[in-house]
């Protein structure tokens, strides 16, 4: 297998043959795109996975439905509105948004899936959707960029990323600034491939790749109502090796969900939490996410401080079968600061933090001295502009 | 059964007869009293919780081992250092101040506890604590009061109440500012009766309130190493109604999970969430819970922001087993926001910003309208002085 490259300049969504895209306002939002179309060429290859909470927004069951055949051939998202909580009205909007889609760009209703994003309780405002439809066909091109700018919401800068294998590119464009918004809008990533991938397998792949990526991201411990990741394969480039495929894909996701956590809401600082040596790939998985999820280890890196008591205590909450700290060592960006059941002899706090004060990623290495088995979780710290954010959006 | 009537003057530990108990500085910290005992006349039938963390820290193993035979007569508390994480050296630590204490008040080893509280991976400086307990015996008072002083860590208020029934009287003092505290300090709870009650039934009464009390008190969504919740009864009122009993420690247990939920870290107001409607218990705790929980929520609630998105979706990841939103209904402070699967028709959001801003407990009704079970959490809202308490402990 050659080796597998990670693009960040020409990264876009659009580099991928086959694909075009668009993004624009169309008055949803006062300023800034809020509007996306991806389109391909064929039908595709489609596999997708949706939050797990209990409340979803309406585009998602219109996206599940149409995603029943496995095949779609574009994706309509718009941003300013999340169309979560609006009734039967909210699902009528939304069907109708693909029906008008795939009338104007003439292909099967069943083959457009819908997704919203932005504040939650408001239904769609059809007249702009429908108005904004019109004549997208001829507005397809085939830079993404236009399309990763306007399904952002809160987040900072656009998230796009390429990898390419031999014989095949995978690109993906998300958005996300934290697991929940101000406005319940969230995180969506949207992937496509010149690969030639079978529905039920890009479907696996996805799950494997979700699992190490979108679902070990926490800014602040919350699942919201939209979430969804898509991956399209248009087959193009033909069939492909399995392997290849899913490692191309892990990347993609894991760059995507690293670009989430570093634009984390009020962040100053991405925080890394790197397990090995668990007994069970759910311990490694129970230890990396507890690391990042607390509110606490969150505060001392803002503070940078490096307070490895919290992090035997998130240690110990992780709900993990097995764990002993005095098998434990633990190092924050290379500096070991916990071993042998006790603070590291070589602690030193203030180069400690003069390191966290440096670095804009604060790796945690957690060697739990048990087993063999590892995994990577994703987070920020928390600041003051997070409460900032979150608590300034008055009624 | 008589009314139970709670006490907020004249309602430390002391005023249970057969209590002693004392409060004071032993150079552990800096300033402030830092060292506690309650001292019972005869030995007690005693209970106790202790925290879920797999890191637990040397003392709770001390008083584990102490209380096999649901027996003690003494506790000794000490603010400043938790002793946990400590190795060989602070299992010997707590015991060794458990023979002290018991030579002192010439007891025996096997009925002092003992409970730390304070900094993490810091061994407990046994010159202090046994020059501290040097002549106990005569300094124990009847006033409880210095005895809640010198548990406390980052709290700003003593937390104290009793609760008297018609033949008894339960009182109880209790530290906690957050589930964790910026040294990993938290959560600490004692309370004392002259009810005689069996040690099997006083455990099984004890787990029952603190499910309704402090496990439904969130901060910041961790469980530290030190949590313990212990009572103590000598008897000296005779046998009681099982019932009352219950309903008295119940009292006891929540009144002061809110006094630690309205002590939270940084904050400005109170949540209390009260569910009632839902299907089961465990649904009903869950909704309450992850409803304090939400960090979004508690930045809104630190806004005034009446945001009933972020209701409906911590709702949504509660994991709760039956959820319909169309059947909630959702009321702040008494005024309703959500009906019908929408937002009410009588929702002003100025109206119930102002309301939020003039209450300081802010009250979140939550009808699930599913069933007949009720819950209730209490928690705090999320402020700039949370983030700078918890990043301001700099090495």
């Amino acid at each position: 297998m050659k080796k597998l490259v990670i693009k960040t300049t020409n990264k876009g969504i659009g580099t991928v043959p086959g694909f075009l895209s668009l993004g624009k306002n169309i008055g949803i939002k006062k300023e800034g795109k809020d509007f996306a179309i991806l389109y391909s060429q064929n039908v595709c290859s489609v596999a997708a996975v949706y939050t797990k909470n209990m409340v979803k927004g309406a585009p998602l069951h219109v996206t599940k439905k149409h995603l029943r055949n496995g095949k779609a051939q574009a994706i309509v998202v718009n941003s300013g509105c999340s169309n979560v909580a609006t009734g039967a009205k909210g699902l009528e909007n939304a069907k109708k948004t693909a029906v008008l889609a795939a009338k104007e760009l003439g292909i099967k209703t069943e083959d457009v899936l819908v997704a919203s994003t932005g504040v939650i309780g408001k239904q769609l405002p059809m007249d702009k959707i429908e108005k904004g439809i019109k004549g997208i066909k001829s507005e397809l091109a085939d830079s993404g960029d236009d399309f990763a700018q306007a399904i952002l919401t809160t987040d900072t800068v656009k998230k796009e990323v390429s990898v390419d294998a031999d014989r095949f590119r995978i690109s993906g464009a998300a958005k996300g600034s934290g697991m929940i918004h101000p406005d319940m809008a969230t995180m969506l990533a949207f992937m496509v491939t010149d690969a030639k991938v079978l529905s039920k397998d890009l479907e696996r792949c996805l799950k494997n790749s979700v699992d190490k990526s979108f679902n070990m991201v926490n800014v602040d411990m919350d699942t919201s109502t939209s979430d969804m990741a898509v991956v399209l394969a248009n087959g193009m480039a033909g069939e492909v090796d399995a392997e290849e495929f899913q490692k191309a894909l892990d990347l993609v996701c894991v760059e995507l969900a690293k670009m989430i956590a570093k634009d984390g809401e009020g962040a100053t600082k991405m925080i890394i939490a790197k397990v090995r040596g668990a007994k069970s790939l759910d311990d490694a998985k129970r230890f990396a996410k507890s690391v990042v999820n607390s509110t606490l280890l969150k505060c001392a890196v803002f503070g940078r401080d490096p307070n490895w008591g919290r992090i035997l205590c998130a240690l110990g909450n992780s709900g993990a079968k097995y764990f002993d700290g005095r098998e434990l060592k633990v190092k924050i960006n290379g500096l070991s600061i916990f071993e042998n059941g006790k603070e590291s002899k070589t602690y030193d706090g203030k180069k400690l933090s003069l390191a966290m004060k440096e670095n804009s990623v604060i790796t945690i290495d957690l060697n739990m001295g048990s087993g063999n088995f590892c995994a990577e979780a994703y987070g920020c710290d928390m600041t003051y502009d997070y409460v900032k954010i979150n608590a300034e959006y008055l009624t």
